[in-house]
């Protein structure tokens, strides 16, 4: 079984990885050379996988939902090259290799951020929709940009740089890491349904979901990184060093556990989603 | 006549300050102080007061128009944080007070810069509009994405950090203008001419009259600039040190005067539009 859903993944992933590249090839200047070293090298595509598989769960065709995975995945890459930047973090690497700035200089990768996010809406506006379901398109990009925006993803990355680690609570940390990570996971889940139809119930259970899920993939991030030799980060808030690695650990566990849980017994649980959900238990 | 249309104009301005007040106020952080600082310090608005003048010509009412006069201008207030931080212009000053980064710090900047380009997309989304008239909306949100994005605005911007002004011919140096400061002016006039149901031909031409007043824009404030005693930016490209001072002052007057030409022959020219137009001819 598992590795029939490994394979049908790995052909969404092909074809999202086509859709991205024809908003990114064409274009010889370092702008657009930056865009894509930052897009198209290795990534997991985690988000834009939930938000297709989660769509499929509602009956939303590919068509209708790669637009809308292709923005998501353009969003969370501008996300990082502006992370990465030196006023930010100062990250000198990503994926194993340079991270943009480092490639390609401070304003370049500035631009790339900024094109990559632009973009996102630009492919989203011209998403073809049936007439009927514009209604639907509407609401995703409301939901995509509140999500990603100041009160969302941003508010979260601000959190990041601003908390000294030593004063946040459990509450804080939690709210911190639901809006950096959480909000574009919420985001994916709830643009799936919402391109499927799914009733207001649904939807609920759903955005439910989501922010399990995408606490305990930061949580999970946090993990990996306190196992990291050299602690380069460690005057980012980190929850492990907050809470210990047997909590932190704990904690992953019962939320992908309780995720999952919500969905089996709302009757909305499909194979391929329990196994995206699963794997963020993988720690290797 | 003259005191009728800037008081109307005067109106419409005070109309979108509060409109964009609202997606401003409330939060209390560093984040929402800097997007403020940025946005509501005096401007011009002048390709706001352009989209809804034009909206006006094609009887879109202000509750259709107000939105993205709103996001155009959250636009251009971003692509100027981010242009004046260090990696950029590093320009300390803007609109007579410390840039964004001088007074919130480069960090705090760079997310009050994505946040106010999300914003844009947000308010956009979320825009109260007819049923019959979604169409409209869409095509108008494409077209400001596709304007400010990596082909437009940003292009520009690219442009401009990454041209050495002695190897630009002039033919580059208007592209250079045309992408980084007329693709905004563009919008502005096409949005509000697409949300007033403008047919092609007339959307064709208040491009056309977009092209020529956004180029206008730029070599009057190039003009301007050459005129500081303290030429900071002469590392930038600037249209007076390629043609000299006659010819851009020529230039800038034929542009002008096309433009509103074009208007009045095709019967579209208001008193508005014309008095925005030779607004661009004081140089003082």
């Amino acid at each position: 079984m598992t590795w029939e859903i490994k394979n049908r993944l790995q052909e969404i992933k092909q074809k999202l990885e086509t859709y991205m590249r024809r908003f990114l090839e064409g274009e010889e200047s370092a702008l657009y050379s930056a865009m894509r070293y930052a897009v198209l090298s290795e990534g997991k595509r985690y988000r834009p996988l939930l938000l297709i598989c989660t769509g499929e769960r509602f009956g939303a065709s590919h068509e209708v939902l790669l637009p809308f995975a292709c923005a998501i995945e353009f969003i969370h890459n501008y996300s990082l090259i502006h992370d990465d930047l030196p006023s930010m973090d100062n990250d000198d690497w990503r994926r194993g290799q340079p991270s943009c700035h480092r490639a390609f200089g401070e304003d370049v990768a500035l631009l790339a951020g900024d094109s990559l996010l632009t973009l996102a809406f630009e492919v989203m506006s011209e998403a073809p929709m049936p007439p009927e379901l514009v209604s639907r398109k509407l609401e995703a990009m409301a939901e995509i940009s509140r999500l990603s925006g100041p009160k969302g993803m941003i508010a979260g990355q601000f959190m990041d740089i601003k908390s000294s680690p030593a004063q946040l609570s459990e509450d804080q940390m939690i709210e911190l890491m639901e809006k950096k990570t959480g909000a574009l996971i919420v985001a994916s889940v709830k643009v799936g349904a919402i391109l499927g139809g799914a009733s207001p119930e649904a939807l609920l259970i759903m955005e439910d979901f989501g922010r399990r899920l995408g606490l305990a993939f930061q949580i999970r991030d946090d993990i990996l990184d306190s196992r990291q030799p050299i602690k380069s980060k460690l005057f980012r808030p980190n929850y492990v060093h907050l809470v210990g690695p047997e909590k932190a650990s704990l904690k992953l566990q019962s939320l992908v556990f309780d995720a999952i849980d919500l969905l089996q017994k709302a009757n909305l649980l499909t194979a391929e989603i329990k196994y995206l959900s699963f794997k963020l238990l993988e720690l290797n």
